[in-house]
């Protein structure tokens, strides 16, 4: 969960007996290396790289004008100058250089969302011997997964926090409840199936695994264990009774990804046309963000949870993680 | 199943020893008396009739107008004049003449869709011992439900075919997956829940009764039964590839259903904001789906699914509600 973990959470949930998982979509390498130095040192467990795999976007200067423009009574209100906002992708899919850093640590499993790297990126991934992951929002995906050379897929229904993985289409009518995703995506595909969305407790793991799931992917749950480095006005929103409504939005990255409703997504209604190509759209609301979470206030944040928070407590991650295993049984 | 089914798929389900159900929204008093003399004489087991309990619109003639002048392109095609349209309510909600017609049924089981009607209809349902049911698709609706005085609930994920029970809300964002629905609810409420929305078959079954459902509502695995009345094009698209793509519209009836994309939906958009209010956008639309399935296509006709289709069979519903049934054991 990029943004709101490190290898503290992952370290967790592994030595817990879950796959914890480490999101790198938004490390730096310098960070990227001594993140997984430490993981490395602190679980003899199998554990999980996640990384992006979507295809940058060409900055469209006209856009970004339209956008900024958009935006200026925020801008105004927060006493923020429109032209000393920097731009600059604030999420780089896999390259080489990830790579050539996962080399010398040899991951075991490694996660995709947005699709996969080209298949010289996965021939180069796969030569350590580890396994490769990527989620499925529709059947279509499911099998093209399969036909790529993807080891287990994971199906992210539409309950889901976060972004969804959807990568052969952006018609949000596509995309499927968990309970109806699951067993289809089952069935068209002979790879195991990791089901993700709406899970937040054992009950949770064991109606997905009787739908033909290996095994459920729990994001949302562990937003509040204390491992997580989810920000304050993100764990004030996740306790509050807003949490229970979230909506698809496309405001603060530019592709469709599941987070409580807040003042932004309010007033701006939750999908706009105008947004930047993801994750262009990023720069233009960070400052906004940053100067709204400095008076303690969520207006401007993605906060990110699924459709079912009744999951998230206040508890170490390693107990969590147990609690969930029992509906694995 | 209004529009899909008589007292015939009913008839075969109870017997079967699922719940049958007669969809009452659309039958005009005559007929509803007939369909319950049949029922009534064709099972002893119990059975349920359905209602609808919206609030009857008041009639926007400028609304219509411009509704109707948005589809000029499409009667033309057709060569309807739109000068003779019949309007008219297609759907009328629970009233006292159905409650008069009911009294001498005494059906055991009776459920609402859109909420509940009075009070006092409620008490009159009550008088000869009937259980109350209605649909619930938030956590909220669920409580409305509860304090109101239904006996059991159902929990209508986003998943489910035909028309969204919601009425606290016309918001969709509001509206939950299945698997995250159903738990929450069950939580709560006090009164046993039944959960509906992609269930397809014995593992859906098995999956929602481990989220703590005591049973399953089952509608679109039923379609294709030789006992429903499901129309030639509606069971031609059903066993296309096009039934893996559905919407949420209210281009058919005013009110967001989910059925299968089809050209209307695709060339309107599922969603518009110029449809009139339930049930009246249904008068403008009959004509063009009349024309469109004389000629045996589907173009304008609401082809209601939910989004797992993978259940429908061309079997008795008897044999169907058996295999179904293995999934709550």
């Amino acid at each position: 969960m990029a943004g709101v973990q490190d290898n503290q959470l992952a370290i967790a949930v592994s030595n817990a007996g879950g796959l914890g998982s480490l999101p790198c979509a938004m490390l730096a390498p310098d960070t990227l290396r001594s993140e997984l130095t430490t993981l490395q040192a602190s679980t003899a467990k199998p554990y999980n790289v996640n990384f992006f795999a979507h295809t940058p976007p060409v900055p469209d200067p006209e856009r970004e004008r339209v956008w900024r423009a958009s935006l200026a009574r925020y801008y105004r209100e927060f006493a923020i100058d429109p032209d000393n906002i920097a731009s600059g992708l604030s999420r780089q899919p896999f390259d080489k250089t990830s790579a050539e850093i996962l080399d010398h640590f040899k991951p075991p499993i490694v996660s995709f969302h947005f699709g996969l790297p080209s298949r010289d990126m996965l021939a180069h991934v796969r030569s350590w011997g580890a396994k490769i992951l990527s989620s499925a929002t529709t059947v279509q995906e499911a099998r093209w997964l399969e036909a790529r050379g993807a080891d287990l897929i994971i199906a992210q229904g539409l309950e889901a926090g976060g972004h969804r993985g959807m990568f052969l289409t952006e018609d949000l009518t596509s995309q499927l409840g968990t309970l109806a995703l699951v067993p289809q995506i089952v069935r068209a595909v002979r790879l195991p199936v990791i089901a993700a969305g709406g899970i937040a407790d054992a009950q949770g793991v064991a109606a997905v695994m009787r739908l033909g799931a290996v095994g459920a992917q729990v994001g949302t749950a562990y937003l509040l264990c204390p491992e997580a480095t989810t920000g304050p006005v993100h764990r004030a929103a996740l306790k509050s009774a807003t949490a229970n409504h979230t909506a698809l939005t496309n405001l603060f990255s530019g592709r469709p990804a599941r987070g409580i409703v807040n003042r932004f997504m309010r007033e701006r209604g939750p999908l706009s046309d105008q947004a930047p190509a993801f994750p262009l759209a990023t720069a233009a609301v960070a400052p906004l963000r940053a100067k709204a979470e400095a008076l303690g206030a969520s207006d401007f944040s993605p906060l990110w949870a699924g459709q079912n928070v009744s999951g998230c407590k206040e508890i170490p991650a390693a107990e969590l993680t147990r609690e969930l295993a029992r509906g694995s049984v």
